[in-house]
């Protein structure tokens, strides 16, 4: 059985297309791994890249496509709505199928010493790969952002895992780390008042007493005109979908809101989706089937949980 | 302006009504402090008794009464369906008005040091009382319960804050504390079936990725043949007893359950129903008054929590 892990790199450029394509183009078209998205964001200035995969496949083309990042960005020139602290800001690698979360550590490791190496740029193992628990939360080691970088870096608590205690120019630094998979969830809501959004986000969020392993907050989509919780799901097992889903909608009726529809950003777990259509299934008396098809899944999380603009290769599993 | 605390002792006895009435009489007709109620259970075979008023004049009625429950209780046969360690089980203070946490905890520590002294009875001091992190949860110093408590006792971890290092024969050891108000709320589910309870308990409750303020478990209730959802709300602002009670509904569909009733052991704050009041209103698009009146704000709340056995004065305003 082949290992599987999603890898998603993020750079801090999500503006020039041609730059990205250039910078992009090594990880297309490999053998071993496939190449399922690059989500460039203009506000953000950052484009969110995954790749599913044997890892094993993915570090020559991931040190090219560093070499690529560290050629064509120069972050002293990057401004943008997104924290960040490198040209390539932020590598993990998350196990998906025959692969432990340790042996994804090493991945992690490899790559790292390889882009330190090669091309004297600082790295930061997080999450799962971090060497000290104040490196475990990514926000943590990217206070003070590319521009804090120069000074922070040089203090012995900051010394990075590899590589000099000293920023690149260019580049600044960046994290690599192994991450269990998380699930990036909005839910669209029918009115474009922020605040609502943002009082249904309170409620259901961990850091204002809501759920425990959800991060939430509001969004308004401008050009679309209506506002979203926006939301990762840390732990689908232990905070599913439907919960979090029916709770919003919940807590918008007092504002006679309703939720319009739902989104889920880069992949999703086949069971994060079969776990939310048993409960809607079990509670309208129809019989469940967990081995029911891809194309029924997707029809059914549209059905149920009024998930928009997706399809099968949204699933993890049915891109492997 | 006069002190008020909220006592609320919990005796292990709740089915000879004769013993609890001769146990909780030196607690009746004072001066100083009102007895609110006695609320005896049979399945739990438990007593919570709530006290209001001034804690300078609850001290030697509160003697008195430990004293009695030491004459009649014998907790060598006691049994029960809630965990337990001592005849009297748990004695909380609780700051209402005119009065700190702090000092809430000095009349614990008064009433422990007069129990322990004339009784022979080990006391812990646990919640804002506690000398220790590890006594800070009641169910931590609970767990082992009576049968239990003859050995831990003896760890010097479990050394109590008074009395000696031995259980008590018939009377078992007690916690005495000082803590924040908490609602006890339980929802009644159309099912025997604790199974079904104890998933949708776990579905709300802090310790397995629930609601940040909610302590919940299963019930079943013989007697009346049904099972609850048992839960004490630790911060009703951050979770409302609507948010509380429209999750467990929701969870309860999968299994064809519906919520038959709730139920509010002890007192209640008049802010906590107007909240969730609130909310059901401007869901339903009536015009909400907070400063409706004492019988509304019960009607409400039996219409909409379907709250029974309720009135009045289960609301901590009510009774000043």
């Amino acid at each position: 059985m082949n290992k599987i892990v999603q890898c998603v790199p993020n750079i801090s450029e999500g503006r020039d297309l041609n730059k990205i394509e250039y910078i992009i183009s090594p990880l297309k078209n490999q053998e071993g791994f496939k190449f399922i998205s690059a989500e460039p964001d203009k506000d953000y200035n950052r484009t969110v890249i995954t790749l599913l995969g044997d890892p094993e496949k993915m570090i020559i083309p991931l040190i090219n496509f560093f070499q690529r990042a560290l050629e064509k960005i120069d972050m002293r020139n990057h401004h943008g709505e997104h924290p960040r602290m490198g040209a390539v800001d932020v590598t993990p690698f998350i196990p998906i199928s025959n692969i432990t979360i340790e042996e994804c550590v090493e991945y992690a490791k490899s790559l790292a010493d390889h882009i330190s190496y090669m091309y004297q740029i600082p790295v930061f193992l997080y999450a799962k790969a971090a060497t000290d628990p104040s490196r475990i939360n990514l926000p943590d080691i990217r206070k003070g952002e590319f521009e804090g970088m120069k000074e922070k870096i040089k203090d012995p608590l900051w010394k990075p895992d590899y590589g000099k205690a000293e920023i690149h120019e260019t580049f600044g630094v960046t994290a690599i780390g192994a991450r269990i998979p998380l699930i990036a969830y909005n839910i669209d809501l029918s009115t474009d008042d922020e605040k609502i959004a943002s009082t249904i986000a309170k409620a259901i969020r961990a850091s204002s007493g809501g759920f425990q392993y959800i991060q939430a907050g509001p969004a308004l989509l401008e050009e679309k005109g209506f506002v979203q919780v926006t939301m990762n799901i840390l732990d689908y097992k232990k905070n599913p979908i439907y919960r979090i889903l029916e709770t919003v909608m919940m807590e918008a009726k007092r504002y006679q809101v309703t939720v319009t529809n739902s989104e889920v950003v880069g992949l999703i777990p086949k069971e994060a989706l079969l776990d939310s259509i048993k409960y809607y299934q079990m509670s309208l008396g129809i019989p469940f089937d967990k081995n029911m098809s891809i194309e029924l899944i997707v029809e059914n999380s549209v059905n149920y949980m009024k998930i928009r603009d997706f399809d099968q290769y949204k699933i993890i599993e049915a891109n492997l």
